[in-house]
């Protein structure tokens, strides 16, 4: 089998028939674009992560990034493939026509996230801090910046990479010690050691441009005290194009559980030129932005690598044979029956399923929710459409890279104990996606997000918007016996969760340890919610297609899909709810001390 | 930190407080066990496993098996480690005197095997066959195998592994082409390739003694054609000892996601001389006393990784300096809070902790009724011992090994970031473990076996049977409001399993699917109410020694977790009782074809 298959069918399903991309009238940026270009996009990326990234996915990990005298360098074929990448101009899909970019929807950034991810997760990681830094340029940056920097990092040329993270402190960053002097000639003086830099280093791009947090001399204490540098490895010239090597280097590579082939350094910033972007002291409110696109891309990247570890289990289970059904051999030519024939195997196949078809729906919606955050006519419109992506940023980032490794490793259950054996291509997956559950802040960082920042400080006003939504859509699916039952049930787990919300968030706002207890069970509800709306969304769209003459089974597969959803995976908020209702006493019962 | 610190005052607790071995008065074996010599064959054992096997984990990791010319090597220390693990009769404990076992309770080899797998899993899968093998040539061996063989693999002089799986088959072993010529002098000529064929080669013992399932010319089809052999890497000579070399080899070694030291062969028979051991074609239900003894092993290995894995964890978020408790600085003096007050992490380390303590008490538990199974001197309760053991079987194997899994992942959560890097130690314990859930039969094996076999083809009398025990414990562990509490708890829950096995089960009898459907979330409902029951236990024990005198803190803590079982945990129920009652239907919805 390929070792990746784009789903292509889902992905003009979920454009065309469920977001109905052709009839969006509010958004400019949809209006010149007709249906086969948009599904000559989708193949062409389809394409190229198949032919090109993924069949180096396997040796990446194998051979790793190594540390040289000359600095990083990749695996074997990683330089090729970077260069065809920013050939193809995969890496500037959704930048402004007047950067250098195609100026596309966001939603193509969602669906080449999720492609990179499938294929080859470590190299992902390189390109995906770039579309951050250049919004954050785009706003913060000087004209110099904008002028040299933003071109070359649209296109690809130029690479980024995140400096945040020092040995000391990772979540905490107001506890940074890297330094910032301010010199004669307006530049800073960058010096300290940070580590976990993905992509820090390496030998595929002409520069690579760190976004590096520092504190100025004086800086106030915390998080209120750290400025953003930029801090090219290469010091523009005077033409513009990368000059001088700047004063910071890569001292160490970390060995790694997985995505080997992306070099995670430890970086020495020795007194290295750096350029202040945005106001001093205020450096964390912009590195979110940069943040906040990282956290969405790794929902993404996580469905990918789900998605294609679930059709390796689907290939497996499809050819493995073993004992006969329970109803009797169904393939009575073969020395016994695939496994696939096995309810236990199809619950691992469904669930599966159910979750990467979902995610990616849910990584759609929510894209083209920030296209209309960003480029709507109504202010009213883009503000609620910006704090509705905001809301569910945690989601998408924590609770699909959850609910990855858990689909992915369930993929490798199908193979038993062949899918321990590294050659058979299923553990890796495990192995890289791990990581995704890590960067860009922790489930449990996320968790708090959610429900401290998101929910109680706004006084759950987004949070119900986003109900009103669910709502109204139930409200409206219910013309079949099919739609009517998803539609009650949906409607029965949002009052769930809107009660629990109100009955809750009193006592949560007044005492925080209750709401450090809640706040994981918590995203986990509105992750399942999430996906259940998009599960509705999904299935109405099938059952108004299924008399379209199109292929019918795949719409039959999609309302089956939505079904099994509901009644086999949506319970689990039961468990969350009665977790949440029990509350912080049992959590915190044994002193530090004594535990 | 120390690499394993041994779990000893909750062993001593166990046994001494909650099985109250010193009182047991209808098993001889525990007649002449004091509480000194216990508790010094614990520490021992303890200090063993953390002083000689523990440091040798990591770099066994990095080393791995080798295959050379010579056959496999292991890492270095390994070859030494289990000189000492042989010479400390270690291997021994629960031998009979007269063939050179130390006749210790079983309840002894559960220990060892959770300090064996906490310690340095891949080692612990070596000796791992051997109990198994010495129960099949003890019942099945003709004389010379009693004389010649057990000895020397009681002693782990020779070691032994175990050959059934084939490439073209696993689980369902009715599908083997390894053969078995009989040859005039009654021996048997082996010919096949066998695989997943654990520590089947390697250079720490004098021979090497396999099991090796084949079938003899004319047997009949499938299962029932089936036969046990004995096949030595070394033929005995006259005097017994290890002689001429036998013919077969490993082939290759799989490259796995973890136990890297353990040597996981592809094995090639080229006319090997075996024995038979029992009966022609009977070799399938002998093998399944090994299958059986390695499965309680697994869940007692499982249990002691997850217990290192959370002892680092623990450490880790008592040091790790990160941003303040919500209520405020719970550590002035410091740059920051250590995260363990935060409460997310808690409910990561009281997940661990209940469940490690939990799955520990659970395994001595079985070992104490395999004990009764074996040695009480009335057969009816031998009998219902043994039927008692045998169907919590597959919950030890799959329940504890899942959990696990879920647990260890916690830890390396609550490294962040550092949690994905190897120097840190705690990455290699989840690829380790993740081996645990595949071999000896997946998860869904072991749930269709628990489902199926031992509770619906017995009509529910075993599993009755068990239900009563926790009945009866519920009922008498009332003196306290506490206690109380957690009695409601126990008797709502065991309701809740017992209405829906009576409920379901005649419709799962009659459709093969419904119960395929079931099995798995069945399997884990009833290992959440027998841990439930073992925390019930746990707390009555912890409630009557608080007023002893004995360590205040240590009971206390024990309530403390119970309860946390029960509030945080143990609603996992609710789900798993929902997703059962929806039934197999959209599972199997899409056609195998249309997947």
């Amino acid at each position: 089998m390929p070792i990746y298959t784009p789903p292509i069918e889902d992905f003009k399903f979920l454009l065309h028939d469920v977001l109905r991309i052709g009839e969006i009238t509010d958004l400019k940026s949809f209006e010149e674009l007709d249906e086969d270009t948009v599904n000559a996009i989708i193949e062409a990326a389809g394409e190229f992560t198949s032919e090109v990234l993924a069949p180096l996915n396997e040796s990446g990990d194998r051979e790793g990034a190594q540390l040289t005298q000359q600095g990083v360098t990749t695996p074997r074929g990683f330089v090729e493939a970077y260069r065809r990448f920013i050939d193809g101009g995969w890496a500037s899909l959704i930048a402004r026509p007047e950067h250098g970019g195609q100026g596309l929807p966001h939603i193509f950034k969602n669906i080449m996230d999720e492609m990179l991810g499938a294929a080859n997760l470590a190299f992902a990681m390189c390109p995906a801090t770039s579309p951050g830094v250049y919004q954050i340029l785009l706003h913060h940056g000087t004209d110099e910046m904008r002028d040299v920097y933003v071109p070359r990092i649209v296109s690809g040329e130029w690479a980024t990479a995140m400096s945040l993270t020092e040995p000391q402190c990772g979540s905490a960053l107001g506890l940074i010690r890297s330094r910032a002097e301010p010199q004669e000639d307006g530049t800073y003086k960058i010096t300290g050691t940070k580590m976990f830099n993905s992509w820090g280093d390496h030998d595929m791009a002409g520069n690579i441009v760190h976004l590096v947090l520092a504190k100025l001399p004086g800086a106030p204490e915390g998080t209120r005290g750290i400025s953003l540098f930029l801090v090219p490895k290469f010091l523009p010239d005077g033409s513009g194009e990368a000059g001088a090597r700047n004063n910071f280097s890569c001292g160490s590579l970390e060995r790694k559980m997985g995505i080997h082939a992306s070099a995670t350094c430890v970086t020495n910033f020795d007194g290295a030129t750096g350029y202040l972007v945005g106001k001093p002291n205020q450096g964390l409110p912009n590195m979110f932005v940069l943040m906040n696109t990282m956290r969405l891309a790794t929902g993404a990247m996580a469905t990918g690598i789900a998605d294609t570890a679930y059709r390796h289990a689907l290939s497996y289970t499809k050819e493995r044979i073993a004992g006969r059904a329970a109803s009797g051999a169904k393939y009575p030519d073969l020395a016994g029956d695939p496994i696939i024939v096995h309810p236990d195997v199809r619950r691992m196949l469904m669930t599966m399923r159910a979750f990467t078809e979902g995610a990616r729906q849910f990584c759609l919606w929510i894209g083209l929710t920030l296209e209309r955050a960003a480029l709507h006519d109504d202010p009213k419109t883009r503000q609620e459409c910006d704090e509705l992506v905001s809301l569910l940023t945690p989601v998408v980032k924590a609770f699909l890279s959850d609910k990855s490794f858990e689909s992915i490793d369930m993929a490798l259950q199908c193979y038993g104990g062949h899918g321990y054996i590294q050659d058979n291509g299923i553990e890796q997956y495990l192995r890289d996606e791990r990581m995704l559950r890590l960067g860009e802040g922790t489930s449990g960082i996320q968790a708090m997000d959610l429900l401290h920042r998101k929910v109680l400080l706004d006084d759950s006003k987004t949070l119900d918007r986003y109900f009103a939504l669910i709502r109204d859509f139930a409200a409206q699916m219910s013309e079949t016996n099919r739609l009517n039952a998803l539609s009650q049930t949906l409607m029965h787990e949002l009052a769930r969760l809107e009660n629990l919300t109100r009955e809750l968030s009193h006592a949560l706002r007044a005492d925080g340890e209750a709401l450090g207890a809640a706040s994981f069970d918590y995203l986990n509800m509105l992750g399942h919610l999430s996906l259940a709306f998009m599960w509705a969304q999904a299935a109405a769209a099938a059952e108004r297609e299924l008399g379209s003459g199109k292929s019918r089974q795949f719409y039959e597969n999609k309302l089956a899909t939505a079904e099994f959803y509901f009644a086999r995976v949506l319970p689990e908020m039961l468990s969350l709810e009665a977790k949440i209702r029990a509350g912080a006493s049992t959590l915190m019962r044994i002193t530090d001390d004594a535990f």
